[in-house]
Formats: C-alpha cells, sequence, structure tokens
C-alpha cells in the first residue's frame, strides 16, 4: 500500500479547514469549506469534512482514491460533550484511521507543534486548554450565559449594559456609550430587541468599540476592558498551575488582550508554532503511531 | 346609576390580583387569579382579569352586572412596549373606564399613595420607577441579558459562571461556590444543561445561597452582592437626581440588600404604603376624576 498521509482538519461552525501533509511533512495540499458545526446535524458536517479533504488532495494532484491512506486527526467544536462523540464513533469515515478531540486541543496541539504549553482561546467565546505533565485540561468555554468571560460576545453584551445605564442617566454617558448607542438610532427599545435575538457571533460585532475607546481611555470602556481581565487572567494562572510552561493566545480579541496583561504573565507568552489544522496533523500523527506506524 | 366603584389590577406573569373599593375607599372586595402575562395571549390575559374581578365583586356580595359601574386601573407587566398598549385599547372591556399602566408604575402609585416617590423593584428581575415634578419615569427592567443587574436572576446566572471557574480551579472553592455546585452533583455539564433551557426565575432560585453565604461573610458570595451594589445604587441615585423625595424598596431581594445600602441612600428609604392594587385603585380614581366623577 502507498505511502500513508497525515490530514489535520479543523472544524468550526463557521468553516472547515483541512491540510494534507505526507509522513515526512511535506504538504500535500490545503482546502477550506463550509460549516462543520457538529451541532447542526454531525452527518452533514462529517460530509463536509470528507468533502473538503478530497479537494484538498486535488490541490496536491491526488484523488478520492487517496481518502484510504490518509490518518485524520480532526478538532471539532462539540467533540467534548459525550453525546456527539459517541454518535462520531459510530460512523464509517473513509479515512485509514480518525482521532478526534475539541478544536480547542488541536488549537493547543498546534500552537506548541504537539509538545507542552497551553492556550488561551479569545474570540467570539473563549476556552482554555492546557496539555502538561501527560494531561490534557480544557478550563471554561462553557458559553456567553455562564461562562465566556471577557469574550467578544461578552464584552459586547456588557457594553449594551453599560450603554442602556448611561441612557437612564444612572451612569455617566460617555463617548463610548454614546457611540454603542448610536448603533441603534439611541433607542433603548432597538438594543433589547437586538439583544432578544442576538448570536454570541451579532454581540461580538459590538466588541470592537469596547477596545477602541477603552484604547482612547473611556472609562466606561475602561472598566469593562478591567472586569474581562479579572476573570481571564485567573484562567492563565490556572494554566501555569496546571504545568504549562508558556502560554499561546489565539483568538480576534487576543492581540487587543496581549499589551493589557499583567508583566508575569506577559512574560510567558510565546507566538503559536503552527494553527490548529497543524495541531489536527499532529493528532493525525499520534493515531497513525498508535496503529503500528513509524512516527 | 349606582354609585362607581374603583378596582385595583396587579398582572403580574405569575398572578393576577384583584381589589375592589367604593369611591370612599370602603373595601368592597378582594381576588386572586391566575397568569395575567400580557406576552402569553392579551386576550387570555384579559380574560382572566375580569374574571379575578367579577370574583372580587362576589366577595363583596356584588355581581357581574356591576362590572359596568367600575372605573378599572391596570398596572400590567409588558403595558409599556407600544404593540401592546396599542392592542389593548383595541379591546373592549365590560367596565365604565380603564387606564392601563405597567405593574411598576402602579406599584410606585401604591407605595407612595399616589403622592411623589421613587420604588426599586428588586425581585426576579428589577425595575424603577419615579413619579416627581409632574412626571414619571421608568428606568432599567430590561430583562437579565442586558439589564436588570442585581435581580435574583442575575445574582443566579453570576453564581453559576462563579462555582464553573471554581471547578476549574481558577478561583478559590469557597463554601459558596461548594454549595452552588453541590445543587448539580458538582458537574459542569448539569450547570450548562440547565442554564442552555433556565427562565430568569429559575436562575433565581439560586439568589437565595448568594445571600445566605454573603452574609456569613464568602468572599465569593460577597463579591457577587458587591457588584450589584455598584449597579443598583447608581439608579437609586438617579431616582433622587430625579426628584425622589423618599425611596420604597420592593420585591424579594429587597430585604437582603436593605441593610448594604450606603448610609445616605438608606435614610431615605421609607416602607411602602400601600400595594400595587392599592395603586390600581389610585389610577383608577384619576381615570375617574378625568371622566367628570367627583375626585
Amino acid at each position: 500500500m502507498a505511502d500513508r498521509l497525515l490530514v489535520g482538519v479543523d472544524g468550526g461552525g463557521t468553516n472547515c479547514r483541512v491540510r494534507v501533509r505526507s509522513l515526512d511533512g511535506t504538504l500535500v495540499g490545503e482546502a477550506q469549506g463550509g460549516t462543520a458545526n457538529v451541532f447542526a446535524g454531525l452527518d452533514a458536517a462529517l460530509a463536509t469534512i470528507v468533502a473538503t479533504t478530497e479537494r484538498a488532495l486535488a490541490t496536491g494532484g491526488l484523488g478520492a482514491a487517496d481518502l484510504a491512506r490518509c490518518h485524520a486527526g480532526l478538532g471539532l467544536a462539540g467533540a467534548n460533550v459525550p453525546s456527539v462523540a459517541e454518535a462520531f464513533h459510530a460512523r464509517r469515515l473513509p479515512f485509514a484511521a480518525v482521532g478526534l478531540e475539541t478544536d480547542a486541543v488541536t488549537a493547543c496541539r498546534g500552537a506548541f507543534a504537539g509538545g507542552e504549553g497551553g492556550i488561551a482561546i479569545l474570540g467570539t467565546g473563549t476556552a482554555y486548554c492546557v496539555r502538561a505533565r501527560g494531561a490534557q485540561t480544557l478550563l471554561g468555554g462553557w458559553g456567553m450565559l455562564v461562562s465566556d468571560q471577557g469574550s467578544g460576545a461578552d464584552l459586547g453584551r456588557r457594553a449594551l449594559a453599560e450603554a442602556l445605564m448611561a441612557l437612564d442617566g444612572a451612569r455617566p454617558l460617555t463617548p463610548f456609550c454614546e457611540a454603542v448607542l448610536m448603533r441603534f438610532d439611541g433607542s433603548a427599545g432597538a438594543i433589547v430587541e437586538f439583544a432578544r435575538t442576538a448570536l454570541p457571533r451579532d454581540f461580538g460585532t459590538l466588541a470592537p468599540l469596547v477596545w477602541d475607546h477603552a484604547e482612547r481611555g473611556d472609562p466606561a470602556a475602561e472598566r469593562l476592558v478591567s472586569t474581562a481581565l479579572d476573570d481571564i487572567e485567573p484562567m492563565l494562572r490556572r494554566m501555569l498551575e496546571l504545568g504549562s510552561p508558556a502560554l499561546a493566545l489565539l483568538g480576534g480579541q487576543a492581540p487587543r488582550y496581549r499589551p493589557r496583561l499583567s508583566p508575569d504573565l506577559d512574560a510567558l507568552v510565546v507566538e503559536p508554532a503552527g494553527d490548529a489544522m497543524e495541531g489536527g496533523i499532529d493528532l493525525a500523527r499520534e493515531v497513525h503511531r498508535m496503529s503500528g506506524g513509524p512516527a
């Protein structure tokens, strides 16, 4: 049989990205497909993953027949939900072997090239993953209602709360609050109507306003950022306790938080070595190794 | 025509309470009915209000024929939503005349016997109403996602967030956090599952844990209460700015907040003169006066 191939899949709610490498690490191909949201339908997500992998193979001059020599490492949002993992393992995929982890784990594998380290995903939501001392720990990531403090969604939701209090005259109407209100023509009713049906990413569209005004020293925006840091830093410190020798900050909010971190934490921040697809390839290599192939 | 009667209706999501008085203030009767939630169906809510009024008349030896001599003051949650008010005014009710306000306004009328003052409803949600200087102002009350800071729902939701961070080891596992976790057999998954479908009143069931532990000095519970006060006190101060000479605290959380208020605010707190039904009767009396009857 022809040489094995390693496939790394980063399957998120927005899109699915796939990279294929040969065992020696040579890039074979890469492709991007639609949503791989397992909650919207596991079979549709798996079909998207397979189709996107075929297209990645095609960019490297290979075809669907080569799927059978692929070891795949899948990082999927939702893979930590037991019912999802169980349903997944009941499916037959056209790969030689498959490893499944949540996308936070593959992001961590990618950021530290399979070695020890901890990542903070600071995006529309937040989630943390540590791989150290032979263990793997996920922290946070339970959604904006009871978790995800400091995420784009959380900052946006709290921006609305702040603006409503300013509109009532209970807090100073700072330029930040004015900017938030302007998005809704100054109408409390419009804000409440928006919030009633807004998804996390909708709330997240307001986060840049928080950052822009915090950077200009707006006291209301500053307070939101400072509260967020009070929730994020304990998670970073917990990752150090769990043995993480370094921290990688990922996600859209990460560059905004970076200059505000406490100096002792900032000193441990490193640039990610690779992305989540690379982490999927690292997982695929482990699957290959465990199934008897050479490392 | 026989003497007019004054009907005060406190129509909330849980139940509908009706009190009837004669023009000279003599109590005629009182009754309690089911939900008068206008959002679950305006016609059903109005039917409940009429039926409960008939039962209140019956407790005073009167009958359905007496509805036609009733001036009714209705305090309904949701009456400040323009579409609800519009639909309401398109309906024919069997009363001689009807006044409609939100329940916060009738609560304020009741608490200050129709005079000037401000109320803070600190219950499952929060809402504030000031009647002073010839104006009536509603503050807050926009629901737990972007408002209602310090409500039972808000305290309960934040108790879950705190417990999840403690479970991750990112915050100290205080007795308060342990007590919250115990409600869910220590399972983060169970907390997240609960939160996914919980209504405000469901989150509110956790608020007593916050208070009990804050009173024992638990630092995590103390922090939640202190943050809540930082959101509530500016609303109370705003009511003073708007001319409120005194403050009445209503709702299930009110007795817990009272001993923690800043002394200058505490000095202005008064016991409510009457309840929301009495406020409805005050509104009914105003309707009667405006329709030409003696005050």
